[in-house]
């Protein structure tokens, strides 16, 4: 941390913001420049963010945080990339891992066809929401515990692993039930309840970047369900909420590169989402394995224009296939496989 | 909703939508325009978001929603403004309603010489978090039922209503045993098992706006607990994510006005996280009254510099009575008494 | 400048960075930390943006500005307010000054009638645009010098002063000629050949925050016009572009006092542009003079929904009556009168 | 364009709206729904931007508009690409066109061997600033002419194409005599009487989208050049302004798909100041050639750290030979060579 007194701050004023540096543990480090003092304070990173509130101090200007305030995602302690292991799969290691299917479970038929056709497609994961977080109360809310037991019967009869999302804490155990990775939903991210509690479960967790959340913001909601005990976290890019009207989010594609500076912990991409545009997803899912994502996530419907929800970015299996068409002439580039 | 057909659409795809409309149980009114051809979608406005599939359909170049999702927040039914009561207070009345206290409870003193401060300035309700939704897993996460018990004996001691925010669905009951009103945190505006359960609950419900939220979402998610039974609705304006970096949001002082314009309502402002400035806070009370506020919620500490959290935006208790003093000058302009 | 090394730089980077510092003329000032270094540099501020380019220097992990950028705009250098005179009025001091008129100037009679409405109204500057900067080629691009003559006619007439917009240094002189106040556009904050030559009239300039603009931007902007000689330059705050669509823009009010404390310089608020929706004009009005505005700048149309631009956001001559009546029971308790 | 009426409009607003459409030489064609009214008006596209007026009258609740406000620029007049030809080259096509250098010329051995690196490494145009648009006027402002002709002599030893800046309409001519394409900064784009301007000249354009700019605004800029008579106009993506701070700006990728499908010009991308950030410079131009992109544009200085200008985000000769490898690589899957 760095704390730049104003211009004209008075002795007793640099003399107060250091003594209190003292006494919250940290060792201040004055340095006096031409118009103003800056002062650094040394020591233990995790807890500086309470350094924030010397700026109602006399005299302070601006408290810089200099350093990043995660630790267990961060690539500081731990160099080599983390792999998840979801059964057989390895998320973050020379396999590409694509999990594809529909926004919400809708019916028997309906995602037992969508399974079949995206495992013949090439996907290893199943997704399909059963809880589903809708902006209005009047959409549908997804089928529940029925969904759960229509992704496991699918899961029965080809073989996919299965993701989809639990939305509160209370859930976590009857969603286990079913699933092989947990999912947090982009508006959960700073849900902080469902992150602890999910540091305690025994499954992987997919943690959706919100759609306004910072980077640093993604890094630090890792940081809870890692610090609970669980470090089995795969993150995943999918849209920004920006002006751009055209698109439904702004895919922040250069998200992945630099999360892999600044974690070991895997990261997929979600073009569906991440543009809302049907049209764009097959190009950005080529975009995003050259951007070095470590797999996908792409919503399929057997038939988009009758989709309980997100029919506008799903894709029909045929179109799905070509994307994966696509996706494993760019693979071997990036020195990957399915 | 009006479905726009591309350009060039054949009569088969235009046809084939207007068999979907009709399908989905809307009438299909298509206008044929010299360039294209779009169709309005008439019918219940409440189910419509699933029309937004049809952008899948073939031909279609976009699906434009006109009518507000909204039903039970929006004026059109209910024309004259909600009153919430709160004990005697009339939030959403003549009376303004102010709520002012510390970001976190952090100790029996410090909430009860803050509870004294700001009863005798003028506060109406006592604010303070129990539990507290951090960024970070290393900052104070609060003093949970302990510090529910000191609010309680703050409230004993002053007469002070009680806000305290609850994160969880599962603490619904503990924090209900204690709190006045139940506040639901800009990060949890789109947590909807939240949502849901508070709407079941049988106290008043702040409902602040999310960051990333906009003016229609905060209207849906108050929608959530208004058609689960509970009416008593306060929205807050507290700022939201832009790309301006001075402050730590970005006041948006116009949803005050333009959520009277499209709800019945109460709806308060925050200035303190509205701004994140401590120096701005009492001149954007001014014009939260100005800008025809029902209320404020102001962030006040005894020694902000010392704050566990919220230091930087939390005023002393002898500049909250200065800001009070002004807030007491502007009321009479807008027919309004503390 | 904070230059902030990586963990686990080496002592020759370290030394290299202190090195280099020092051959850009900075003094160099190392903190040794438990996890990295720091080093701060010290000199003169104004080229100090140079330094930014050491984040390219091997194991720099980042270069963290502390300093303000602007001089002659800051209120370091000079802490009293400036007034900026245009003929008879102060801006910028107890006198508050309203600027109002149609969007364009469209006919002799549009133009005449209003600034005869706007001078009854009590406004005692006409604003109206000759030459006007539209997002498509298609849309009415102003009278031009014809446009300039009826301004001059209606100063004639009401002896109200104009303010109006100039797109282009060529322009300078022959709008000069015209008008007593030169406009700088939202979309020209950054024309900084505009700027500069703008720093070499003889006229008040009225530089707009960009709807992409940074408060330090615009004084940056401001500094672009002070530094080339011409120190009588008022800003303008007039929304900036989020992700909130209800909303043409988003309104920044809390930037008004911020700039105050910032800049010696007047600033103005400009409601119409700022929420480019009518109905919230006047409240907005009432919320600018009690955040501080110096004055207001509001379109006027004796015909809205037939004007040639931004009909959707001007008022009707009898709702800006109203809208002056509220803005009068206000001044007072800002000290202000008209 | 569609007219939303309020719920509970009368009669007579329905009609005079009706009437008002016509006036203003408009097809009106109502669709009168369950709840409220809305009214298609069918006619000339390009003027419509005038209808928006209309939510100036009473009972009118919105104006939405269905098309896309431009023509020249779109694919709904011409379906197959456009290819501007710049000597030899030919962008938009399957030729894939780098564009490399600094951002500034600062002395003749810089540019001269910039411009050789990377003449070797590949690239076919050499970028280099002469003009300078910089956020402070204290930075370093750019060479000018002496700049432009220390480009002109890197092109006569090297046979590279030219790129640099244009800033304001007087400019046009002398930088004309200098250089290949005219470039206009993000900044300018939508300084619209440079636009005008470069609609005249006879040199293909570069134009790049503003940090603020939507893709529809960056279309309707490119119509204004072209319907002045000058079609040779190539789009740049460089990243928009968003919330993020990591990164310098949001590198908008799926912005070039998404103008692939709405425009037949070319379209290249800047991952220089898309990103900000040399480390992730590398990949996302690998990534930018998968998402279709027609060429690139990146920075490269000898020296980086003591750059004048954008050090931080250049990279050098070296890793410039990297990246281009990687671009080999990936443009065969494309079906683009240099």
């Amino acid at each position: 941390m760095i704390i730049s007194m104003r211009a004209g701050a008075t002795k007793e004023e640099v003399d107060h913001v250091i003594e209190q540096i003292g006494k919250m543990g940290y060792e201040a480090h004055p340095i006096y420049g031409k118009e103003r003092v800056v002062i650094g304070a040394i020591g233990d990173e995790r807890g500086k963010a309470r350094l924030h509130a010397l700026e109602a101090a006399p005299g302070v200007e601006q408290v810089v945080p200099i350093l990043k305030p995660f630790k267990l995602a961060g690539r500081e302690l731990r160099s080599d990339r983390s792999v998840v292991r979801v059964g057989d799969l390895k998320v973050g290691s020379d396999q590409f891992v694509v999990m594809a299917g529909p926004c919400s479970v809708e019916s028997r038929e309906q995602i037992l066809e969508t399974a079949d056709a995206v495992k013949k497609a090439g996907a290893q994961i199943l997704r399909g929401g059963a809880f589903k977080p809708r902006t209005s109360p009047y959409s549908f809310q997804g089928l529940e515990e029925e969904g759960l037991k229509l992704l496991a019967e699918a899961r029965e009869k080809t073989g996919l692993r299965i993701v989809t999302e639990v939305m509160t804490p209370e859930d976590i155990p009857l969603v286990s039930k079913y699933t092989d990775i947990l999912q947090v939903g982009a508006r959960n991210m700073q849900n902080f309840v469902l992150l602890k509690r999910l540091g305690q479960a025994r499954r992987p967790v997919l943690l959706k970047r919100s759609m306004m959340g910072t980077v640093q913001e993604l890094l630090m909601s890792a940081e809870y369900i890692i610090s609970q005990g669980n470090s089995d976290v795969i993150l995943c890019e999918r849209g920004i909420r920006t002006f751009e009207t055209y698109t439904r989010n702004t895919f922040d594609l250069s998200a992945i590169p630099l999360l892999h500076q600044l974690t070991h912990l895997p990261v997929i991409a979600d073009p569906s989402h991440g543009t809302g545009v049907r049209s764009l997803i097959p190009t950005m899912s080529k975009a995003a394995v050259a951007a070095g994502a470590d797999g996908l996530m792409v919503e399929v419907h057997p038939n988009p224009e009758e989709a309980f929800s997100d029919g506008a970015q799903s894709l029909m299996p045929r179109e799905f296939v070509e994307l994966m068409a696509d996706v494993r002439r760019y693979l071997p580039l990036e020195k990957r496989h399915l």
